[in-house]
Formats: structure tokens, sequence, C-alpha cells
């Protein structure tokens, strides 16, 4: 089960209510956090985020409306006393403006933060439960997309079939991993005879700002939802590449030519107090197209 | 005229719909913004504070929740174009943390930054309307504390007299400065027949985040409102002493000995959903106590 909560949906400059972006992927057990806009902690005390479950966090960039929350929330997490560590997945420097802001204030963090730079597009978090992959994106300073693959999922047990079977639990775990059952006698009782398939493993890609280009549909082929940025609508195009941003029908073209199963579409301008023409531009490209909402949970 | 809009009124972690610390203090013409926690410019948002109006930043310490708003505010002036210098005063290091943090960013900002490093106690701005003192109060980093003291207010014009002694109204600004009129027969018109006095020049001090030090009520002496951190109650007296914060009762102790006409406190810990018994343990020392509320403006 992969489910994305939006924290933050707006760009550059908070507006109309939005906030910068900041976004929280749930697995079973663990909570992913992508990008940081400042007010993040805030926001994740509002829609009931426990900043104690999360492990993993991953900036995109360092441009502000995507990181200048960071060092609150990692302050926020030693004065709350944290102990288990953080992994930070972002670029190199994130490392120096964290450190000099923890020195200048004397604070000195009851848990650690291991530094993960980003470098080489590829595997670059391996959990429990998923992996993350890191790619590319192309904007005016070093950018990068992110994408969650759940693992294969356990298959569940029969449990009408293993009483029949006389299976005993203690061998339920080895069934969940797909092996056979031999019996007191010696017959082997097929795994797929006592067991059913797991639900499937889910997968998430997550691109950050970004000027239009077709190598990212390349990039995120075929996952089970893609967030893409749409920070102008399709009118104003010039200006969106001017800025290395992507327009609704870009993101739509992106989701299309990469055969995702869903688009989320967020990061939008300050100059737009209404979304609904966001949702209808997307969505003549590209169907299943929904708004990222601050606060909704959206179920992968 | 001074009045002051508390921005944010808790300390460190955020908590109760309560922000970190940032006030705004306003003067006939300009806003000055003193410290500037996370969020500060959405809290400058919903109460209506126009940020193009602000010219000097005081920052009084590098504790996050001080100026960990402070990049943003920058970034969203730069990203609405402003043109209007910036004068910023506080701890030295402050230059570092912004100017790495606009350099990753590729941020060139269309407006310029005048650093101004605290170092000795003394005048630190000097502006049509006002005059800015730093003190150093005593935190478990350098920290300081600022007094704002109007400048002599103009002297009113008496619309009958100057009618009566026929002065024509090219003479009024001179009046305004005091100056005695001279008419045409040689005839001087003293000031004092034609004016009256302006309102009393007011002064306001701000104690950022300290332990209880006699020495406080020296430096602020005499002002027409004092702030003043009261991070517990004085039962936790004890805690406060080993953080370098104050209590209830000694805010009210400084106010007391400092002989100011009124105290304004804040800076609660996030232990404290309720703020009433702040104010009654303060005012059973110093009876003109008010809880520094967000939102809430008080004039001085």
């Amino acid at each position: 089960m992969l489910a994305l909560t939006i924290l933050g949906n707006n760009s550059a400059l908070p507006a109309f209510g939005r906030n910068p972006t900041s976004q929280v992927l749930q697995t079973n057990s663990e909570l992913y956090l992508i990008d940081c806009g400042e007010g993040t902690q805030l926001q994740m005390s509002k829609f009931k985020i426990k900043r104690s479950k999360i492990r993993h966090i991953f900036i995109s960039h360092l441009h502000g409306d995507h990181y200048f929350g960071l060092i609150g929330l990692l302050t926020s997490m030693g004065l709350t006393n944290r102990r288990e560590d953080i992994h930070l997945h972002g670029p190199g420097r994130l490392k120096e403006i964290i450190q000099l802001q923890l020195e200048v204030a004397d604070t000195h963090l009851p848990y650690t933060i291991y530094y993960h730079p980003l470098g080489d597009e590829g595997i670059i978090a391996d959990t429990n439960s998923i992996t993350v992959q890191s790619f590319k994106v192309h904007h005016r300073i070093e950018c990068w997309g992110f994408i969650f693959r759940e693992k294969k999922n356990k298959r569940s047990i029969d449990p009408g079939k293993v009483k029949a079977y006389e299976i005993p639990a203690l061998f339920y775990e080895q069934l969940q991993k797909g092996m056979d059952y031999i019996n007191k006698k010696g017959t082997i009782i097929p795994n797929e005879e006592v067991t059913i398939e797991g639900p499937a493993a889910k997968s998430y890609a997550y691109c950050a700002d970004t000027i239009y280009h077709d190598d990212l549909a390349e990039k995120i082929k075929g996952v089970d939802m893609l967030y893409h940025e749409t920070t102008y609508l399709h009118d104003l195009a010039e200006r969106a590449a001017s800025r290395f941003h992507s327009t609704t029908k870009q993101a739509g073209e992106i989701a299309k030519k990469g055969q995702v199963k869903k688009l989320l579409i967020g990061h939008f301008s300050s100059k737009y107090e209404l979304l609904h023409e966001f949702l209808s531009e997307t969505s003549m490209i590209f169907a299943n197209t929904e708004l990222a909402l601050e606060g909704t949970c959206y179920k992968i």
C-alpha cells in the first residue's frame, strides 16, 4: 500500500492559503517526506502526520520553496528528543546549509543525520518496504525526481486451505514468501495451493520543478501514479519555458507518453487563485488527472 | 505614534496554533520587523502587514525560532520585485547563512541587503522617525535586545491663533519645529503662543531570550513599553535558568525595577496550552502587564 498526502501545492510564493511544496508518502510502516517548504512542520501538525515516523527525507533541489522548512523540522525533531536516525537525500550543498545553521545556534541534535548527496541516477534508498530511485529533471539549477517502488508484497494465506492441509502456523511466514510445504508423510503441498497472490506492488514518481522534456516520459514509464508540476496554464507556455517550468498540457503529455496509470498535478503559480482550469486543461491530454490538494490523501 | 503587532508569541516549538517569535513595530510612516521565526511571511499575510513598508529588520539571535522565516521573507520580497534596500541588523554570521542560501539557489535579489552586524551596544539605526539602540541580554548564545525611541514629535499648530496673528501657511513647518515668527511690523510672536506641544515621543524595548539579570532593568529604564520573555511559569524557575530563559515573576521584576510604564510578555513554552497563569503571575509583581497575543496590535 502506498498513499500520498499533500502538505503544500504552491510554487515559490505562498498565496491563497496554499503552501510551498511538501508531500508525505506512506507505506504500511513508514513515512517518506518529499521536499519541505517553509511551514511544513505546521502543515504536518495540521494534517496529523507523525514526524516521528519519518526516517527518510528527499529534497529535489535548493530553491527555497522546496526546503526552507527543513531546518525548522530537523530542529523541532531534536527539541522533542528524537533518537532515530534521519537519512537526508538531496543536493550536496544541503549539508553545508544545515550544518551551518546548527553550528551558529550551538545546537547538538540528539539524533544523527546521514547525508546522502545526490550524484548519479539510480537507487538511493532501499528499505524494508520500498526502493527509491533518483533521476534528473531539467530546471534552472540541479534538480531531481524520485521514483518510489514498493517491494513485492507477501502472498496471503488461504485460511481454509492451511487448516485442511494441517500446516502449522509457524510455517505461515515461509508460505507468504512463496515456499512449498512438505508434510509428515513427505507429500509436497505447492505454495499456490494454500496461498493467494498478495496485492500488486505499486510505484510513485515525483517530478519536481522541470521544463518540459520528452526524456522524463521514459524515466517514469509505467508508474502507478506520477506527480508532475504544472506551474502555469498552457497559454503561458513561453513564460513556463523561460523559467524552466511546465504547463498543464505538458504534464499531460509526459503522463500519456509515459503510460502512467494516474497523474497528479501541482506547484501552482501564485498568480492563480482558482485551480479548476489546471484540471480541465490537463485532463484534455490525460484523462485520469487529479489536482494535488493540501491535506488530501491519494491512495496509489 | 508607536504600535506593536505580534506575529508569533511562542518559544522554540510551534504549538497550539502559536507561532515562533516575530513582531512588527509601526511608526507613522514605517514598519520595523523584530525577529522572524518560520512562517512569519504567512503571518504577515494573515494580519495584513505590508512587507513592502519594511526597511529595517532586527534579529536578536541565531536560534531558529527567531530567524528561520527570514530567508523565505527575503526571497519572497525578491519574487515580488522589491527595489528598496533592506537593512538587516543581527549577529554577524547571519550574513553567511543568507548569502549561502541565495548562492546555492542562484538567486539574485532585485534589491540590496545591507548587513549591519551587531557589535558594541549603542545606536544601530537612526531613521526619520526613530532611533534604535542595541543592548546585550544573557542567553546561551550571543543575543541582543533593542530599544526603539521615537524622535521628538513636531509641535502642533493652533489653527485659531495662527489665523489671528496672520501667519502665512508657508511658515507652519518652521513653527512645528519650534521657531518664533516675526511679522511685518517686526513683532516677535513666540512659538508657544501659536503652537501646542506635540504628542510625547514614545519608546519600546524588546528583550529577546534571556536569563533573569538585574542589569536589564537599568538598560531598559523608563521605557513606555517593555517586551520581556516569559518562557516558563515561576514554578519552573530552575529549568528556566538552566536554559537561559526567564519566568513570569522575573519579567515582572525587571519591569518594576526598570520603572517602565507597561509590560508585554511572550515566548511561551510549548508545554502550556493555556496562558492565563502567565498573566496572573506576572501581574502580581507588575500590575500593568499584558499577554503578547498573535494578531493583536498594542498602541504605545
